[in-house]
């Protein structure tokens, strides 16, 4: 189950298939892949929703009391088993010892983000005192921002990829307004090249090279969520700091999900969500990165009593005492009852580890690739209009190096009722309409077999859609 | 029960007592009160700690299957019955819906925060548009300053109260520097006159109209949290504007404790906590309010895409269409889990009013104040040192139109021993020492015969408490 042989996923794939004399194809093949995965019991920590209790299902095509095929892990993450004991525990303690609760029991909620802060280092290459569990993700980029971003007449840019999520874009305009400068000068966006959907670092290291001068700070994503492309993060973070930028991540789509070494990497700044490959339940706390060797900088900040160093913090004489590194940005008091499902979740992250992960998801996501292509790959020469075939680009790239878990499927023909049909068998998915399906097989729960049905349902979707697919409309392909 | 008719609801108290021929220290009396109390019934919808469950009790000399005396409501509120019945819901949404779980259930998480923030602004005098749930307190008091505190050199200033909270005063230090201006000539703060615990409406005046023209935000606390007084919002809000200000409130400690009528006094911003009266668990969303009449202000922001009015969010077109009002104000999607106790808590505010409550809470806090007096009080001629007597001096105003639940007890000793008495006897209360206890009996979940526990408890205490006293020290008295 190491993948990181030089080999890529599907070819790994296709010659075990053929040492066992099975076609990769076969729900055989699938089966057996499951039972060699060292981590296929991590599924039994999870809840995975039912065909029957999905709100979308119909159960007349299907067998009720079947697994769900959950593909959505890039958007929300299934929750771990554990959630509710854990939760009972805290409001037992919150309905037992009412204020008490802040400095006794499991998570005293003091200091409860500060229970778990340390498990997800380990999954972001961080050390301690970097990291801080706060907020949201968009409020902690920009608390970072402040920071960060201190533009001055000759360095004010900042720079990100085109189509950046929105949420970021927004904050990268407002942070650039708050200055008093203007978004149509100070954003720069890059974009792909004509026809291509993806970035390449080449590009990205030209553009830094080229305006570099005049940019306060690079932000990117390190998987970019249309795309599922993920950035070479420590070539991109030298690059920029080489020209002395500071460099910044939004991790949404990588945290949990792809291997990282922030601190190794020398990156100045991150934020990540951990409602994703982090399963901690809808808009839950935030992760946060700081470098240590910024761990006493005196950079503009939002400071709050949460940031004060604890030992002093309740004296309340209004002489802040800051907390050196990752602390010191904390503001408000954190949320216990939101730590409980953070914990939950890295105690299932804890029976392995990122490299592990990545191992069983190379060759999990390099499987769904594999069985696409065959299905659905365009033959050369053939026309995007010809007739009744159903031709999917895969948007992300092929290089396992440069994803995660999330293929970006784009189909030659308008998705709406495909993913209807989906959802009517229980494929629990994420659509960017008109063209493009994102599907994230998570390595924590999902499966071999979960794609070889995804692969069977897609299959039966395509046909049950074919009636009511609008016109095929390959100018809007990519 | 209607302590509004003029009478000090001490008069009214003695005048009920005398009326009975009772004695207001009998528990005879304080049975009765509870008995006529229309609210008494809201105590069973909260789990209220027992003496055996807290860990700071000494079973030995107290009934451990009797309810504590909980009168930290100011610090954290207890926990309502329904917290856990609806927390289960939606944990098991999360279970078997997954990401369908944002738009569907009781609470769905894209946007549960709408679910219940209308009955919040009903407990703060709000109209729909002008309240959003989000981040925490501090954090939102960042958020409208990044708003409403734009510093020009003429007009600079931020004035506040001295020994404002930690938070707050750091929150104001760092926008002041934010700006590049210097909190040593940029933040004001208000003392209370030589020998006064409190500050007097007519010195905020007056400093406002000295300087009101260099001040750019006026911000207090609603309910300051040391000494408990409550200030005259709508004078003092007035008295900003007209000379130019803006002004915003910190509501922690006044949001479900007192009556407020934010649209209707013209407050410009204000800031919460969910977690003292509004019962909603530590660290829990803050609330936000923002003035109608700022609904399409184009002041700085810090934006992100849950600012985004809903029907056009999902476009995901980076082309910024702000929500008017509050929601424009969000940034990042929110916790569901939050929202739950959030709930569980509007549902019995919902059972009554602010009106009734402070009714209610006027006379409970009132009934208080007169035991304490009645016991503790120093006769006139009397020396602080003079031996065994045991003083205390209530800071919090007698007035009841400014305080709160909360009383602040001053004690002629140092209370670090009798505190610790308190604890082996239930009495969970705030300490700052080396004199200050504070006590709030919430009206929510305390009654009377709680009061008369409390004093009880305090005379135990003291007495247990004589033989480890320090020294009288009548200097550090306040
Ligand atoms: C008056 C006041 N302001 C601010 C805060 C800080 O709140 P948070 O930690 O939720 O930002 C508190 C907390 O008790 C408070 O009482
Ligand atoms: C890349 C990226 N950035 C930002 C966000 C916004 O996150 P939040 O609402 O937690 O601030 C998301 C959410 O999906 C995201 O995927």
């Amino acid at each position: 189950f190491n993948s990181q042989d030089g080999l890529h996923p599907s070819e790994k794939l296709l010659s075990i298939a053929k040492q066992l004399n099975k076609n990769v194809e076969d729900l055989d093949f699938a089966l057996y892949m499951d039972e060699q995965d060292p981590l296929r019991h991590l599924r039994n920590d999870f809840f995975y929703p039912k065909m029957k209790d999905l709100v979308s299902t119909d159960v007349s095509i299907l067998d009720a009391e079947e697994d769900c095929v959950y593909f959505c892990g890039n958007s929300l993450g299934l929750c771990p088993r554990n959630t509710k004991q854990h939760m009972d525990v805290e409001l037992d303690k919150w309905a037992k010892l009412g204020v008490q609760g802040h400095l006794n029991g499991v998570l005293p909620w003091a200091h409860c983000d500060e229970c778990v802060d340390m498990d997800m280092a380990r999954l972001v290459g961080a050390k301690e005192g970097e990291i801080a569990l706060m907020n949201g993700l968009t409020v902690n980029l920009h608390l970072t921002l402040i920071s960060f971003y201190r533009p001055t007449p000759t360095r004010h840019k900042i720079l990100c990829e085109s189509k950046a999520f929105p949420s970021d874009h927004y904050a990268f305009e407002s942070q650039i307004r708050l200055h008093g400068y203007d978004p149509a000068t100070s954003l720069v966006c890059i974009e792909p090249r004509q026809g291509e959907s993806t970035l390449r670092t080449e590009d990205i290291l030209k553009k830094i090279e080229e305006e570099g001068d005049s940019i306060a700070a690079v932000c990117f994503s390190g998987v970019q969520y249309y795309t599922g492309q993920l950035y070479d993060i420590p070539t991109i973070t030298a690059a920029g700091q080489k020209k002395g930028c500071y460099v910044g991540w939004d991790l949404a789509h990588a945290a949990g999900n792809v291997e990282l070494y922030l601190h190794d990497w020398n990156v100045d700044f991150a934020c990540w969500c951990t409602y994703k490959y982090m399963n901690s339940s809808a808009g839950s706390l935030g992760g946060f990165f700081l470098h240590e060797r910024h761990r006493h900088n005196d950079f503009p900040k939002l400071l709050g009593w949460w940031g004060h160093a604890m030992d002093t913090r309740f004296k309340m004489d209004n002489k802040m005492d800051l907390s050196p590194g990752a602390y010191g940005y904390r503001i408000s008091n954190p949320p216990g009852l939101l730590v409980v499902p953070t914990k939950a979740s890295m105690e299932v992250f804890n029976k392995t580890s990122m490299k592990e992960l990545v191992g069983k998801s190379r060759l999990l996501t390099g499987y769904l690739e594999l069985l696409i292509n065959r299905c659905y790959h365009k033959p050369a020469g053939a026309v995007d209009g010809d007739g009744d075939h159903v031709y999917v680009d895969i948007i992300t790239p092929s290089d396992p190096k440069q994803r995660g878990a999330q293929l970006s499927l784009s189909f030659n023909i308008n998705v709406h009722q495909v993913i209807n049909e989906l959802s009517r068998r229980g494929v629990v998915c994420d659509k960017r309409l008109p063209h493009v399906i994102r599907v994230s097989p998570a390595p924590l729960y999902c499966s071999f077999q979960d794609v070889h049905r995804f692969m069977r349902y897609l299959a039966d979707s395509l046909e049950a859609a074919k009636n009511c697919t609008e016109p095929v409309d390959s100018s809007k392909h990519h």
